[in-house]
Order: C-alpha cells, then sequence, then structure tokens
C-alpha cells in the first residue's frame, strides 16, 4: 500500500504546483492569442480574449499534464493539449452565459454583458440594439475558442502523427457531441417541472457536461504519455473514470458553494443558482425529504428570477439544514474514494500521482 | 488556346454533373449524421439535422471536387473534406440565421424557429421560453456541426498525415478566424448608418464571408490531388484566387436576385434585404448615383423592418433602375473573366477544369 491519501503532498506545496501549471498554460495561451488575435476586428477579439485573460485555477489542464507527468510522459510536450482543454472549456462558457443569460463569471461581466457595454460606447448603439450586438459577439467568440481549440490541439509536438490526429477527433466527435448534448438536457430539465426532473436525468447532465471533458483530460495525458491513442490504453481508459468521478464530486461541490460560499471569491450572487432554479441533485433530494411545508415553500421560490432576499434565505435555510446536504456530501466524498481507488490501480506511484490524488481530493474541499 | 468559356460543357450536362457530385456529399453527411446522431438528444439532433438534409446544391463541395480532379487527384479520397466544406458552411449559416433573426432558409423555417417549434409541442412551452429554447438549439447546433466539419476533414484517408493535419489547421486557425471576422464586420455594419459605410467595408466582407471559403474549397482540393499543403503549391493559391473573385461575383448575384428573384425557388421571402437594409455593394453605388430625392425615399425604406409592400416595391424599382445595377453586373462580370485566367494558367486542361469554368460562370448566370 502506498498510503494514497493526498496526505503526502501538503495543501501548500499542491497550490504552489497547480498555480506553477496554470502560469505555464496561460503563457501558453496568451502566445496563441499573439498568433492569432490579429486579424480579428477589435470587438470581437476583446470579446473572445475576455474569459482567457480570466481564467481562473485552470483545473482541467493541470489534470491533463499531471496525468501525462504520472504516466511517465514529459509536461513540455502537453503542454499544447493542456491549453487546448483549457480553450474548450472557455468556448462552452461563453456560450453557456449566452444561453442561461448569466451576467457575471469569475466577478466580471460575461462575454454578451461586455459585448453590448462595448456596442454602447463604441458604436453609440441604444440598449436593444447593444444587446442584441453583445450577444451576437459573444456568439461569435464562443466559436472562434472553439476553433483555436482543435488547431491547438493538433498544433502537439514531437507525438505520432495518428495519435494527433486521433486526440483531435476524438474532441471534435465524441467530446463535443457529448458536452453539447450535456447542455442540451441540462436546457430541457431546466423547462422540466421539479417534480418531474428524475436524479438520473441530473446525474447524466453531470456526466456530459462536467465529467466529459474531464474525462478527455486525463485519458489524453495518459495518451500522450504512453504515445497512443486512449482506446488502446487500459490506463487511459481508468483515467477517464476517475475523472469523470472527480467531476461528480466537482459538480455537487459547486451545487454546495452556491448556496453557501463566499459572493467575491465565487465571482457571482449567492442564490442565482436558486433563482434560475438549478436542477441540483441537492435540491432534487431536499423536495423528496423536507416536510410539506417547506416542500411547498421551496417549490415556491425555486426557479422564481422574481424572489427577493427574503425568500433566498428562506430556500437556502431550508436547503443546507435538510439532511439531504449531508447525503450528497457522503455521495461526493465516496466518489473521490472510488476514484482514488483507480488512480493508484492504473498509475505506478510517483510525485505526478500524488499531485493527482492531491487534486482529486481537492474537488470536496474547494472554496472557490 | 483552349477556348475556355464554359461553352465546351453545356449547361445541361453541367448540371448533371453538378447534381452528381451533390448526391455523393450529400450521402457522405448522411453517413457521418448515422454514426453520430445516435448519442444526441432528439431536439438537438434534429435542429442540427435540418439544415443538412436540405443542403442545396452543394456549390462549395463541388467546388473542391472539381478542383482536385482538375489537379490530377482523385474525387472519392476528397470526398469527406467536400462533406466537411459543406458541413462547415452550415454552421456558420445557423449561427448567422440566429445572429440576424432570419426565419426562412431554402423554403423551410432557421433552426432557432425550428427549435421554437419542437418547444412548444413536445414541452408544451409559451412562446417566449420557446423562442429562448429554440435559440439555444440553434447555437448548440451550430456548435456541433462546426466540431463535425474538422472531424471529417480529419477522416481524410489515403494522404500523408502532415497534409490532413496541416489542412484541418487551416481551417480551424484561418478560415474560421476570417468567416467569423466577416461576420462580426457584416454586423457591425448593419449598425453603421448607410452614409458613413464605405465600399471597402463591404468588399471585404464579401471577401471574408463568402471568399473565404470559397479559397479554401478550392486550394484545399488542389492540394489533396498534389499532396501537399495549399502553402508550398502555386496551383492551390493561384486557385485560392480564382475561388476569391467567383465569391464576389456569387455576393453580387445573390443581391440582385434579392431584388428580382422569385421568391418560391429563392426560399425567402423578396425584399427581406431591404427591409433588413443589407450593406449591399448595388445599394451603396445607388445612393450615390441616384437623384437627391430618390436617395431620401431610399435611405427611409433600406432597414425599416416596419416597411410595407408598396415601400419595398419603390424601394426595388428605385435600385433595378439605377445604372448601379448595370455597374455591379458588369463588376462581376469581370471577376469571372479574372477568374477564368486564373484559371487556364494554373490547372492544365481537362474535363475537370472545363467543369470549373462552367462553375465560375454559373456564379453570374444563376437565378438560385
Amino acid at each position: 500500500m502506498t498510503g494514497l491519501t493526498g496526505s503526502i503532498i501538503d495543501d501548500m506545496a499542491f497550490r504552489a504546483e497547480m498555480s506553477g501549471l496554470a502560469e505555464q498554460v496561460k503563457a501558453c495561451l496568451a502566445d496563441d492569442l499573439r498568433q492569432h488575435g490579429s486579424v480579428l476586428p477589435p470587438h470581437l477579439r476583446q470579446v473572445s480574449e475576455s474569459y482567457l485573460a480570466h481564467t481562473g485555477k485552470c483545473l482541467r489542464p493541470a489534470l491533463l499534464l499531471l496525468s501525462c507527468g504520472a504516466a511517465g510522459g514529459t509536461l513540455k510536450g502537453a503542454l499544447p493539449a493542456a491549453a487546448a482543454v483549457e480553450m474548450f472549456h472557455n468556448w462552452t462558457l461563453l456560450h453557456d452565459d449566452v444561453i442561461d443569460h448569466d451576467s457575471f463569471r469569475r466577478g466580471r461581466p460575461t462575454g454578451h454583458v461586455l459585448g453590448a457595454s462595448l456596442g454602447q460606447q463604441d458604436l453609440q448603439l441604444p440598449a436593444a440594439a447593444a444587446a442584441e450586438y453583445g450577444q451576437s459577439l459573444a456568439i461569435l467568440a464562443g466559436d472562434l475558442l472553439q476553433a483555436r481549440a482543435i488547431n491547438l490541439l493538433l498544433s502537439v509536438n514531437g507525438q505520432k502523427d495518428k495519435v494527433v490526429i486521433g486526440l483531435a477527433r476524438r474532441m471534435a466527435a465524441k467530446l463535443t457531441s457529448e458536452v453539447l448534448a450535456g447542455e442540451q438536457l441540462d436546457v430541457q430539465l431546466s423547462q422540466t417541472p421539479f417534480e418531474q426532473v428524475k436524479e438520473a436525468d441530473v446525474m447524466e447532465v453531470m456526466r456530459l457536461k462536467t465529467g466529459a471533458l474531464l474525462s478527455f483530460c486525463a485519458e489524453t495525458g495518459v495518451a500522450l504519455a504512453e504515445r497512443r491513442l486512449p482506446e488502446d490504453s487500459s490506463a487511459a481508459q481508468g483515467m477517464a473514470k476517475f475523472a469523470e468521478l472527480c467531476g461528480i464530486a466537482f459538480q455537487i461541490q459547486d451545487d454546495i458553494l452556491g448556496l453557501s460560499g463566499d459572493e467575491e471569491t465565487l465571482g457571482k450572487p449567492i442564490g442565482s443558482d436558486i433563482r434560475e432554479g438549478k436542477r441540483t441533485l441537492l435540491a432534487l433530494r431536499a423536495l423528496k425529504s423536507c416536510s410539506e411545508r417547506d416542500r411547498k415553500t421551496l417549490l415556491g421560490i425555486l426557479g422564481n428570477a422574481q424572489a427577493d432576499a427574503g425568500d433566498i434565505e428562506k430556500a437556502r435555510e431550508i436547503l443546507l439544514r435538510s439532511h439531504s446536504l449531508d447525503g450528497v456530501r457522503e455521495y461526493s466524498e465516496d466518489c473521490v474514494k472510488q476514484a482514488m481507488a483507480l488512480l493508484e490501480k492504473h498509475l505506478p506511484e510517483n510525485r505526478w500521482r500524488n499531485l493527482l490524488a492531491a487534486w482529486a481530493k481537492s474537488m470536496t474541499h474547494r472554496s472557490v
């Protein structure tokens, strides 16, 4: 037994490693922007760069790089692929934010909101036309980053061409279909009355919308190290499952933080999930287990865009005191435990694997 | 002299060839749908398949295939690339139609309109929520087809891997940036008062929005035949210019047909360009050359969404009788003439080159 608890790497050391990896990825993204940005009209350029300039913790590229390192590969060769998954993540966010009409992301205006303000300032558009203009810009910026993600992945050097082509096709065919299917199911669930939403549907959205990209990161890291395609590697497949389980834990923690986190750290208002009526595992379970009176109160507030601060507080209180909170926390910790077992099974012990264990643990222990 | 007038191929024979090529491309697209469609939620699948099922004349894939044939390549090997450019074209249309709020395309409801009706029928959504739902579906469907376009291009067989990777990167980096830059400039021009729009801006939109994809088709066809990248082939570069010139002729004919074509054949209402206030070369020139009185009338109608049938008729009449109509027609025929010279210079005489000449001539002589 190697004692794979993640405690081998202490929290400070883990954070330092993560921020070191994030810096490398950001430098790679900045390089890409310099190369391609100059042909773009200024507004399209500004909106497409806005998410990348504040791209956060780079959890996904870190997963790819650590998986590559743990499987015996060099991180440098995997860097363009790591930048590619961050680019991919950002195009889905740009389009997601248009679809959900979200106004804030990482504490800053979302793409369509930024675009609208550019239309007002530079083109003197009235509010309604500016909103339209902003939405168009965000759609086009997302399209642009999608193409750039594939282009980055295709720029991976020092690999067999067959592997590069296979990975790019995997991103374009499998991954993109899954993520888009997840987004579409999510949109559809948001239009389905809470009482008709099944836990299995919510799990499927988590698997497709969050899990699929994380799986792609882990399997691609291993594939690059082994210089063969994920479908030919049992380690890559095991790590894909590892990442999917971590993705569920990540999403559950996201839902909990959306109720009890710190607004400034989160970069979005607490309660926005409640006003939006987000179909979370926690909400679904709370509705089943709480008193009839609480259930009625909750159903009246969830998804009510006009809910005031008092309503939000009431809904939060019901969700946070329900037994369901403990239940979903346990479930999420169980996912991480299963993931740890897969990690130990599929990759040899080394420093990168210890960092991967710390990465997995951070899914349930993060505050951002 | 080979007498490259296109008359070697008579009109009937040309049409028969074109529809034969279109059938092959459509079969390839249908195959792709069968392979990937099953993982998609039904509504996303329906919206993303709706454009492909009625994909029209396949002018772009035909250009790719004919260029490949004329440069000595086999059409069969180029077929996935031909399907890829049609797929690419269709994702840009889906997002274009969302951005322009167009309701009809090829005589059928656009993606967001179809999506809205699915939301009403199957999810019983009220009109406003259904419209939102339809828009989300059209955004996601466009995203999906973008990824599939690259996937198809990467599936080209019997080529050097370096060429396949290089062509896919050219699509993802150069082509996509140009098309999106063109779309963004177009959106911005539509918000710029007619008097401030310059002819050079309109030309730039034509070059980027229409020309870039046509150039990609021609150069890719030659590149596949020569088994090297377009940047290494003077024939590919010459044919890219050929296609760009044809693209201008195509766009000008489009603008003329938008005023004087047959609604049923066009699949959209005559006058929609006028109501939308589309910044066309013809409108720009007419505004410069017509009487002060006509100019005022025209400026009052162009871009007026509330214009009635009488207004549209008035605007059409001014545009069609202005000297500018002859001017843009001449200009467009001159583009085709220059294109013909490039064709003759860069490709050897053969049956495919004669078909390419007929293809180029059809740009200014089409009614659809």
